[in-house]
């Protein structure tokens, strides 16, 4: 790709997110988070929201090599503090809907994989402790908000480490542009037509109103009960005040809320799970009354063992997700070792956090079967021999997909 | 310079700045701000700070792309907006003592001079309001803080415009490491040994006990009366738990409280004053009472006017500052375009905000003569040509300074 084409689909990227993504509205702020390497898009990014209206573009910037530097040097009680003072603080902006979100997501996979497991799973514990307020924020659907990819160099790395950094780069760049449709002519209209099929099955599905899903295919024998009350959703949000925005792009999943006492069976996962800076692979999970009983890994063992001991909810569900083998993301066939992708390549589910938007409003969350923890962490379990089951409130079964495509 | 040597005093720099400048407490957070061009900067300080035992390096960045296009492209309203919320929550960080703060410095002189001036002002007053909590914490000597240098693009074009942007940025560094003492074996040493004669200066000044210093030279006729028990402050601070650190490096200055009604006569600025991204040439202003009563520039006057109305107290005065001439700063024969630079190559005054340190503890500051606005900028009125007089409680007269020179 070059330069001009890269510039042009980048600047269509940020005026996707802005304006269909956040979907802006005239005086709100702009709380834009981003990696360090990524300042040409931060910078694009803040051209289209001044258009859109934005009172301010605020950039808060992390840095691999800053986050290295504290494992590297940091002394001892660093490791149990995060600075709570300025999550609260975002927090409260956000919930008042005056600042929108827009997260710039290119985390380097593995970033901490050589450093003591102890003193990153204390960190990952602070920052998800001080992080309450913004996640709430986010996760109670008060403010507009999206997340989009941006590659940088250790990413690039990761997902394809025989080519040279440029290379590498060159072709993740690639899926990227073609995953959030910014390679098409009209993005906003490609997107609007995926979001109408989504729709759909959002509505087949709540149609149904089932009692529990049940997964197989690839030695995974999983019954997720949903909750009671529970919501579809899927491509767009509605804020309170109407404004109808886009939190992920890419997006290709529709997801709803199990109840967290009831998960049985076994999952076996079907791609790496990213967590606090490594990589588990192979991971398998066996639920006994919702609740993770038994946890193996073949690498990571440890780091995602710890993970889901992070408070009780964490070793519950919180999500459950379909996603088509025929989406975009799955048929490239490439192995993104990032969340935001490879959620919207296979059905998953979440340990942890649920989401408020999958209940109606003023539902009784605890009694509904609503799940609460530090964290969110979604884990891939679908594929091409994936089997979906719908169970009904009088225990029959209406296949929802078969072989990794939608039936319904 | 050869880049293992620019990186050799760099790294000297982040030390001596989170060592002495900052003197950073084990425990403490350390709120970092910079321009986005200061990223190997930052990283460097952000080693040093976990080294000396930070809590947290917390950076926040600004970019003169992302300044821009808000003036380019943003919708009206958002030349009256700040994100209060963030400086609210900064401002109290600082006050907690926790939060250390760290400012690199390296502003593009001139970066808005083609804006709109009405909209730059608008802009400039709506943070100077929201950026209240975070001034007040910062004047208040609640926290240690430092600030020190980086060498932009933007900023070594201006100093040295007749090279190219390379041996620009070169012989800026060359200044900037001479004048901050990490060009020398030992820079703790030689600041220690700088800091002793600007203690001496500071002593011998407070037993003057003061009525008035009489500046003349250059054009200049200029009687700045003094606030009842002003404290002159040089060299470093002590916190109320007896931290001592380095608020400026580099830092040349004796400084003081003037009494906000009673400045006379007429100041012949000896250098540009930068203010709102605009370059303020051939400034002189006329006091009467304390007021900037007749202000008059060769270039920028609109602007510097309306900075000067910003409120009730932008137009009187905050400090005065004496600086020798044979400071090392002065003697580089640089115009730096850069207060921080600039202001302790020359005595100067400065119009608004003054700082409380400049009182005794529990002083009744409105009484004193203390000055309170949302500006705080210094003008330099020093020169080789300076004299002062220290005037005393029963109008006598004692030499202070002669040709820019101390003579106490």
């Amino acid at each position: 790709m070059d330069k001009t084409a890269y510039e042009n689909q980048l600047r269509k990227l940020a005026e996707l997110s802005v304006r269909f993504g956040v979907n802006l509205q005239p005086g709100q702020e702009v709380l834009l988070t981003a990696p360090t390497g990524a300042l040409d898009l931060v910078r694009l990014v803040a051209v289209e929201a001044y258009k859109a209206g934005a009172n301010a573009v605020i950039p808060f910037f992390s840095d691999d090599m800053m986050t290295r530097a504290r494992f590297e040097y940091g002394h001892d009680a660093c490791f149990d503090h995060a600075p709570a003072w300025l999550y609260d603080a975002m927090g409260a902006a956000l919930r008042s809907g005056k600042t929108a979100r827009l997260a710039i997501y290119g985390d380097t996979p593995g970033l901490l994989a050589d450093q003591d497991p102890q003193k990153v799973a204390r960190a990952t514990k602070s920052l998800a402790q001080a992080y309450g307020p913004f996640r709430e924020a986010i996760s109670s659907n008060s403010t507009n908000w999206n997340i989009i990819p941006y590659v940088t160099d250790g990413w690039a790395a990761r997902v394809f480490p025989d080519d040279d950094t440029e290379t590498a780069r060159g072709k993740l760049w690639q899926q990227i542009f073609r995953a959030t449709r910014v390679d098409q002519p009209d993005p906003v209209a490609a997107w609007q037509q995926n979001f109408a099929e989504l729709y759909r099955r959002r509505d087949a599905l709540q149609a149904l109103a089932l009692s529990a899903l049940h997964f197989s295919g690839g030695g995974t024998d999983l019954t997720v009960g949903l909750a009671t009350g529970h919501k579809w959703v899927g491509g767009g949000l509605a804020l309170a005040n109407g404004t109808v925005y886009a939190p992920n792009l890419p997006t290709e999943e529709v997801f709803t809320m199990p109840d967290r006492t009831r998960a049985e069976g076994r999952a076996v996962f079907t791609k790496p799970v990213s967590v606090s800076g490594t990589i588990v692979e192979g991971l398998v999970v066996e639920f006994r009354q919702g609740k993770a009983s038994r946890i193996t890994a073949d690498t990571g063992e440890d780091i995602i063992r710890e993970h889901f001991a992070t408070d009780e909810g964490a070793s519950h569900l919180g999500e459950v997700a379909l996603v088509a083998n025929s989406s975009p993301i799955a048929q490239s066939g490439v192995l993104f070792f990032n969340t935001l992708f490879d959620e919207n390549a296979a059905c998953h589910i979440a340990f942890g956090n649920s989401y408020d938007m999958n209940l109606p409003d003023g539902a009784d969350k605890e009694k509904a079967g609503a799940n609460s923890s530090q964290i969110h962490t979604d884990c891939m379990i679908g594929s091409g021999e994936t089997d979906v089951d719908g169970i009904g409130q009088d225990g029959s079964r209406t296949p929802v997909m078969r072989a990794g495509e939608f039936v319904i």
